[in-house]
């Protein structure tokens, strides 16, 4: 009745997101355990740490130690995350572990741009210049346009389809004047503020303008539309999402200005979407993932074991179907 | 780009499903109090107390003071939940205050209903039949059939689209036989089985089967697709929901039957979908409910403070966009 994929693929962001946000410590074990768990679960990639100053992000001063201990006997891919040259420095020392590429980040609300990378939307221009040149010696290939609040802006307020095509044009124009070629153009729902309909518009306008690239969708779930959002674009054929196990995560701007009196105290907003909730509904709809759901709730639970929380996915709480499923086969077969 | 309808009607059940399943006790005046504040927020209709038998649910053993203590002073319809002749006896006392609305109740799972109503489905027929005779001899006129379990069983497992419409077929000839009209057809997720292009499928098809009656979902998020699935049914042109506030309720039997050893001892699934959240879905997507929904925020965290713990909705820890908004506006102003 839509036009679902047959499979999504799933990139797993809990261990990048999750433990850059939670206040810790967590130990460097405990995040090599949990990364193992959702390889295990048949997670096609996921993005084990983020290549950062310590002083700016603490949680991730022990990324380089997490990669050397990582296994490398799985078909699951892991990547990092980087945003300047130190960060290319210390990922091309994993070549082995990781796979490496490079991505042009963009920004469809200047305020935001300011607020969360200290910078003009301008500046960030001649700053992915160079990034594009630093990764080219480096070896990296380039593959990737990614824009954050693409959907809209804690600062900025509403955002149109236009700002946000217009921070996808400004990627794909540095990529062009670099010589990189761009196979995915990922769009972030950074602060929580798209819904179903926005998702089929923006989708269906960048397509239309670069049928080329794949589209990612990175979602949040700030306001409980995240799934829902999902589903909007897998009706558009959208087979790209970053997740996190359990709904790990969230962006540390979007908990601060969301505190209000009558909250303040509270758990914080939901992160990411939830790994689980997403391949759930995709199982459930007939689209492959080529994830043991059942694992991957395991690996939830062992998330929130290692932070001490429970966390937002409800199939955390509620279970799968899987064993409602074999208990009703038993009894129509005896 | 989907046919969404102009406004949906959002029937609110917090107050009869979370004071029913909530340890408590909690006292008459915060189950007023919070049915005031959710009257307050625009809220057309709030289910307010279930007439049932204290010893079965005692947490609805004060339902008469309850509805005595309602202001009638407001555009808000209280409606009530009875299934026997003692129910519709305490019902029909509080004319006055309750707008009353006889129901046949079905269900598509013949074990699920053994469980919950303690009768075959067959038993469950001849019990509606005297059903409708007593509401006709109460002067309550039965405009609603309502489907349990239309879209998957914990006893039964899944169910299929054949097996919803023979429910439906079953309640709507239980009407043509009393000579009741029906105008609402009710297809609830009972225990969070639904998935969004289920949800397509059988209200497309109980729509073509019965054009005449308006279709309403009642759905429950416990495995987080609850947004997901009401979206889906609003771009069927589902215009009737029901919700709870906060996500406040649940089914004790999907709640009994999804422990596991690794949940046990953590929060208990997800039960309704929360009003906000889909209060915030529409809206967003240029749909009308008539409901302010930062006052129902403020009810939402009403109701966490009668309970004494936090709700799962997410919009009770995201907030609104409305106060980004206004900032954002205040800052392009200037």
């Amino acid at each position: 009745m839509t036009d679902l994929p047959d499979q999504i693929r799933i990139t797993e962001e809990g261990p990048r997101e999750g433990f850059q946000i939670e206040p810790g410590p967590i130990s460097t074990q405990d995040k090599v355990r949990l990364i193992q768990a959702l390889a295990l679960s048949g997670v096609p990639t996921v993005q084990v740490c983020s290549f950062v100053s310590p002083r700016r992000v603490p949680g991730w001063a022990d990324a380089d130690d997490v990669v050397s201990q990582l296994s490398s006997d799985t078909a699951t891919r892991f990547t990092a995350l980087w945003f300047n040259q130190q960060g290319i420095d210390r990922a091309v020392r994993h070549r082995d572990k990781l796979t490496l590429i490079g991505t042009i980040h963009t920004v469809a609300s200047e305020p935001f741009c300011q607020s969360n990378l200290q910078r003009s939307l301008a500046e960030n221009r001649l700053a992915m210049n160079a990034q594009c040149a630093a990764h080219r010696a480096a070896g990296i290939r380039v593959e990737k346009v990614s824009v954050m609040a693409a959907f809209g802006c804690n600062f900025a307020g509403d955002l149109t389809v236009d700002d946000a095509l217009s921070a996808v044009a400004d990627g794909m124009q540095i990529a062009d004047d670099s010589g990189e070629h761009i196979s995915e153009i990922a769009l972030a729902d950074t602060m929580g503020w798209a819904n179903p309909e926005q998702i089929r518009r923006v989708v269906s306008e960048v397509r239309s303008r670069w049928p080329e690239p794949a589209i990612r969708l990175h979602l949040h779930d700030t306001r409980g539309l995240g799934i829902a959002n999902a589903y909007a674009g897998m009706c558009c054929g959208v087979s790209r999402f970053d997740t996190t196990v359990g709904g790990l995560g969230g962006c540390p701007f979007a908990v601060r200005e969301s505190s209000s009196s009558t909250s303040a105290g509270r758990s914080m907003p939901p992160g990411n979407i939830a790994s689980e909730e997403l391949v759930l509904l995709a199982h459930e709809t007939g689209v492959d993932t080529g994830i043991d759901l059942d694992v991957l709730v395991e690996a939830g639970h062992l998330a929130e074991a290692i932070i001490g929380h429970s966390l937002p996915s409800a199939v955390l709480r509620g279970g799968s179907l899987t064993r409602f499923r074999k208990t009703a086969s038993a009894r129509s077969a005896s």
